[in-house]
């Protein structure tokens, strides 16, 4: 048996998580919640099923959960998407990813990766058939290099992945930045996946640039986000594409065939719980608490902290800790000091090793005052 | 934008329900039941969801289900699968079995398929960059030809898709018909996928012979089920798959990069649920009783039945009724008799027309005698 992804062992995530749990340690490494969702939404799942919602729903997802996310997105980013034609609900943003690149990725098409990126990425353009091109976001700062990604862009380039909120680092892109991107494709055949599922953590009073906001970027993009990362319930697997009819068109032809259809139930409730938009408009509130608390305890650490604009990661620099790779210091930190992180090199191909480690701190207060504790004595 | 898969459209199933909504027609199409399940299962997943069981399961699905899962198969099918390694949750069958196919087919191999069959096989295939060659079971009785499947295998052929008890004919497979399989794919590299979704419905004492059950079946089968259909909860999304531990590690290495994992309420609660094995060793009988209402009812109309020996769709000839194709029928009688079926040239890439259509009698007592009622007219 020729595995079709030789290079692809367990996810990073599966395999910090594990040797958490083994030593006990807090872990801070894959990024989920621990504390619960609220009870109006479970509330709001048990009240579906119980009614019979229970079978098949809609191909494309429950109308009514369609509507409020199109609804959502004119009131956040201005743009108009058809809840009908324009709009998928997904088993996950992961599996949005991999849908919208089957959907449109051709054998021997070029796909953009910027670097460090999440690690589904590029096994997905490589199961399409495709090539992915990694091209690093500049080292130290995370922030899109232009240059380079111009110099990137070949006729064979058939999309390119974005990613802000940005999953390790923290960035979120400037409307600056998004209109250089757009101006870059303007002239291209190049699709966009934008991958916001990080949307709702935005701190500072920075705003979310949506690609949605863009014209020139919605026109030729998949838009993905997720309700798991948005209201706690990371193990329910939910999300969406928004993406213009004839993306979406081909985007369902495989998503029909892959998953069919997404948790009947889920989606009622879903669309039910979203009518109050507090929960999510407050989110970035939520998180820039715990960003907060969690960064003032990291500043009496001999850890370097990195910039943190959105997402629920805090990024810190190990090089006056250890000498030991990232890997490496991810492993004893779990074993030795008691808290798991995440090596930033295992978001990228060849490994690049800036002695930068990743936290996650959607965790209640007493978490993160445990996890703090451990890491002062280093 | 080239479509990646040009000949799909919207899946018979989606057109049909649609139809039969808009016409009030009573729905025999797609394949759902409409009934609920126990509430006792829906008790189960509030309560996992209560017990804050809402996060990211481990990869590979919920370690509890897993070992029911191999318990049920070693208990069924005489089978030692690993619930370590040779078990995966999946986000229904049809996930499993894209996944399957992405894990395991090259660009360039040939994959076998047995038409009619279930129309995500053939698009699954040519994701993958494979080639679907597509073998007729034999028109009438809709069973296996060994030397057309014989025929078709070449060493470019790196799987083949048997679909047992069978959809849409409802034929299940014999224990000699499987060791014929077994005998057959003996001195190739053939992998078998074995879609096995209705394996609790068989009917008349027949047995299920699952590819678990043949030893030279079960060291290259990806052994696909569904517990939607089994737990009559179609819309809750959740199937698995059995396979070697060679065969898993590939499958899991792209499930993660697809779907990542799977509901963690619902895995819990049907972890719970299972332990009790009435549920789904009962179920044979319980559609049964179905199937016979259904058949005594068609027998009373123009419409000429053909076998159901496992399933819960019912096969019937039109010729004497009407001289339209298949697909015109259904459209008519979901218009204009009311009652909604799937023509099987659905399942054909040819669009092949034996005046075959499909009903699905998995429905209240009340559904079958309305049905049938209208059907009676015919
Ligand atoms: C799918 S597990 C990983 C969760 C996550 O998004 C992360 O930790 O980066
Ligand atoms: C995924 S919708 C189709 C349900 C089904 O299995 C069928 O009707 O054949």
């Amino acid at each position: 048996l020729t595995s079709k992804l030789p290079n692809v062992g367990t996810t990073i995530f599966t395999v910090m998580t594990a040797l958490a749990a083994e030593k006990k340690a807090v872990n801070l490494g894959q990024g989920f919640p621990d504390f619960d969702c609220d009870p109006k939404l479970v509330q709001a799942v048990t009240q579906a099923m119980q009614s019979g919602l229970n079978q098949y729903p809609p191909m494309a997802g429950v109308p009514a959960l369609r509507e409020t996310i199109a609804t959502k997105i004119q009131a956040l980013y201005a743009y108009e998407y058809s809840p009908d034609t324009e709009i998928t609900i997904t088993a996950g943003a992961t599996q949005a990813i991999l849908t919208a690149i089957l959907a449109v990725v051709h054998a021997g098409d070029e796909v953009i990766v910027l670097e460090p990126c999440y690690d589904s990425y590029v096994p997905n353009i490589e199961l399409a058939g495709g090539i992915a091109v990694r091209v690093p976001l500049t080292p130290g700062t995370f922030r899109p290099d232009f240059a380079r990604i111009a110099a990137a862009i070949t006729p064979q380039t058939r999309a390119i992945i974005v990613n802000s909120p940005h999953n390790p680092s923290g960035t979120v892109w400037t409307a600056a930045e998004m209109q250089q991107l757009e101006a870059l494709l303007k002239p291209t055949q190049t699709l966009l996946i934008s991958d916001e599922v990080y949307e709702h953590m935005v701190f500072d009073g920075q705003q979310h640039q949506s690609a949605s906001s863009f014209p020139g970027l919605a026109e030729r993009a998949f838009v993905v986000s997720s309700f798991g990362k948005t209201f706690h319930v990371t193990g329910w697997k939910v999300g969406y594409v928004a993406a213009p009819a004839a993306l979406s068109q081909e985007f369902r032809k495989v998503h029909q065939f892959n998953v069919f259809t997404v948790n009947t139930p889920v989606q009622h409730a879903l669309a039910d719980y979203m009518r109050d938009p507090a929960p999510y408009l407050g989110l970035s509130d939520f998180y820039q608490a715990k960003r907060d608390l969690f960064r003032a305890g990291l500043a009496q650490t001999r850890l370097k902290l990195l910039p943190c604009e959105g997402t629920y990661f805090q990024s810190v620099d190990i090089s006056e800790v250890s000498a030991l790779g990232e890997a490496d210091f991810c492993k004893w930190l779990t074993t030795e000091v008691g808290v798991a992180a995440i090596p930033t090199s295992a978001f990228y191909g060849n490994g690049f090793d800036q002695h930068v480690v990743r936290f996650c701190f959607a965790k209640k207060t007493e978490t993160l005052e445990l996890a703090l504790e451990k890491l002062q004595q280093l």
